[in-house]
């Protein structure tokens, strides 16, 4: 069964937003045995959503569609939806009654804007939002199934998980999609595909590998489409024998965020972390808080972006500021055992870098980055060099920090 | 001019990574004054890259493909341009030595992979790439232009700005794109539509309106597409009337991150910042020092996850705690108050909420949020109610944390 994604909206075709709706559906067809064959972002322009409509439903048994169902008059969405399905716009009252609540919930009060959001398609099942104020529409035309759900991420995720994946699983019976992934750090892309390169070239031909490089690790995908019972007991095969070779490198066997297998980790041992964090300013922090429940385990962090946070708060040494710089081996270690004693921690990370694209010097140019991991057995530190802008010297800090840490943990 | 944008590789597709460069990609060329007709993700797939090419070249003068340029087997697109403009490969000296230095630089060897990168088709013009080991390539065909260029964003980038762009802008007079942005809190879409319809109503037909919602805030974009020069004057005009109905509303004149702008006015002040952050976990530290030279007026962040960190670094008093709960103005303003003393600057932040999904009551429900903005003069507390998932509770409160802290320095 095959699937295209349309995203509709002027804002994505100038740049000003990124549209992460996409990968979030593909993964969810994916998870469903449903393959994505193509994803296409157009403008709320009418001509280009009926071609790309009617295209794709020449490739694929169902067209999923996000965006333009707001309640201004620059979307267009549902009104293109009817011209190309010939329905008639009729009154929903369960929209409508749904509108009110959310409305009057915030302290507003209806107007003829959200009124008109209630109007429906007389030919479309209609998917009742109840985390926004636009309904989801379903048609069927040809055997083909075209979903359209609103844009504003949240409310299409809440419309996918309680109606349309369900009514995906139940409609069509499709035969699995096996992705396996190892994360790795340590080895660059080329060196990695060096070392395994004979395992690769005994792949079967339906298994597809993957090099996925992220900021501090590499994901290293096998893909097999249309599944047989018998490929999961392949697949665990081809891992053992590709363990053989790059074992120590591996850090997760699956396409897991480093700060939740840190979460599980800890859970499991019932430990707690603090973070002291100087270059990354709150990143690390951010990424292990992003997880539900991580007030369990974390207790909180000391930015330090300034050196006077460093000595007033993590009682780090004037002399050692003085003599290494905040940029070395020993500040940071001091900063870890600083932070994990004042926030009384079982383990702490700590980060000290230039993030750039100021700051660097010849012994220390941009992009050098000290990271110490402590427990109640040792402290850990090792330095990195990053050579990127920025967002991505900063992000591959934090995962490298993460992968560390995962790796005294076990 | 138009163009279109083309990003290859199966991780799109399943939903693996999320496709930042088509947005960054689309907003240079905007810039540059070169409309973006539409986006389009395929796989690593040699009939979908040639098919797609081809169709693009159809509807567009320029095409830019990312991706599938890596030094391993999964990337193909080199090979299917090669087809595509019947190229030979051959060998370029000058992407042989930019790979031979990249490599050494990181303490590894060149292999084969690496040599291979630096064959390149003998009818393209090659765009070294100095951040990474795949060369760029563009191809001119039927007076079209197709260029290839890396999937990994930084390196993307970079030869966007050193060549590409230059490329377009010495090659191609366009008309311009005017563009103009508000920033506007404190209303809802369906309100702001209601409130500004008439104003809305008047626009002449060739100024496009635009709502676009991000969590704390709306951006409410007027577009012009082969401006004329008188055209500018008519988007101030217009904007004139707008702000004599929503004024107060408007934190910013220009499409311009929050943390960039509260930068831009500390810096011109000569002010200081610190935050305290509970619920939103070091996402606004974190978004405050994803802008170069913060350093400057930032100087840090008390996490206080766990409320030990409360009382003990911040000094929140353990019966307000005790008395009015975590979430709670009083203990917000203690917290302000404590990080802005301990810290020693100008203005602090401080948030305390429940981002869920879990830990709501039925007094403070998920998604209940406390700030607190402290300056010299003033504490000013406000209770926000968001009500959507974690990742966008957080933003939300860290967004409109900013956009009180842009009004208090204003």
């Amino acid at each position: 069964m095959f699937a295209s994604i349309i995203t509709i909206g002027d804002e994505i075709l100038i740049g000003q937003i990124i549209d992460t709706n996409s990968a979030w559906i593909s993964k969810k067809l994916n998870e469903a045995g449903v393959i994505v064959k193509e994803i296409r972002s157009i403008g709320d322009n009418r001509e280009q959503i009926i071609g790309t409509i009617t295209e794709m439903m020449e490739i694929s048994d169902l067209v999923l569609v996000t965006g333009g169902l707001g309640p201004t008059n620059d979307d267009i969405t549902k009104n293109v939806l009817c011209e190309l399905f010939s329905s008639k716009l009729i009154l929903s009252e369960a929209v409508l009654q749904n509108i009110k609540e959310f409305v009057t919930l915030r302290g507003f009060k209806m107007n003829t804007n959200n009124h008109d959001q209630a109007m429906v398609p007389d030919n479309a099942i209609v998917l009742n939002n109840k985390m926004g104020t636009a309904p989801g529409m379903l048609f069927i035309k040809n055997g083909k199934y075209i979903i359209s759900l609103p844009g504003v991420p949240f409310e299409m995720k809440h419309l996918m998980e309680t109606q349309v994946l369900p009514f995906i699983k139940k409609t069509f019976i499709n035969k699995p999609i096996i992705h396996k992934t190892l994360l790795i750090y340590g080895l660059p892309e080329s060196i990695l595909a060096e070392k395994i390169s004979e395992w690769e070239n005994a792949l079967p031909e339906f298994v597809k590998l993957a090099y996925l490089p992220a900021p501090g690790f590499i994901r290293l995908r096998l893909s097999i489409y249309e599944a047989e019972p018998e490929h999961q007991m392949l697949i665990e095969d081809l891992l053992k024998n590709l363990k053989k070779i790059i074992a120590k490198n591996i850090f997760a066997e699956e396409d897991i965020k480093p700060e939740v297998l840190i979460g599980q980790l800890l859970k499991a041992k019932g430990k707690t972390l603090s973070t002291a964090e100087s270059c990354t300013g709150g990143k690390i922090s951010s990424l292990i808080t992003s997880i539900p429940g991580s007030s369990v385990y974390y207790k909180g962090s000391i930015i330090a972006y300034d050196n006077s946070v460093k000595t007033n708060i993590l009682a780090v040494k004037s002399e050692t500021l003085k003599e290494y710089g905040a940029v070395s081996q020993q500040v940071v270690e001091e900063m870890a055992l600083g932070v994990r004693k004042i926030l009384k921690t079982d383990y702490s990370i700590a980060v000290s870098g230039i993030a750039g694209p100021d700051g660097g010097t010849p012994e220390k140019p941009v992009g050098t980055i000290w990271i110490a991991v402590a427990s109640d057995k040792k402290t850990v530190s090792k330095k990195y060099q990053s050579l990127n802008d920025r967002e991505t010297n900063i992000l591959r800090a934090s995962n490298t920090a993460l992968a560390m840490l995962i790796e005294i943990i076990k």
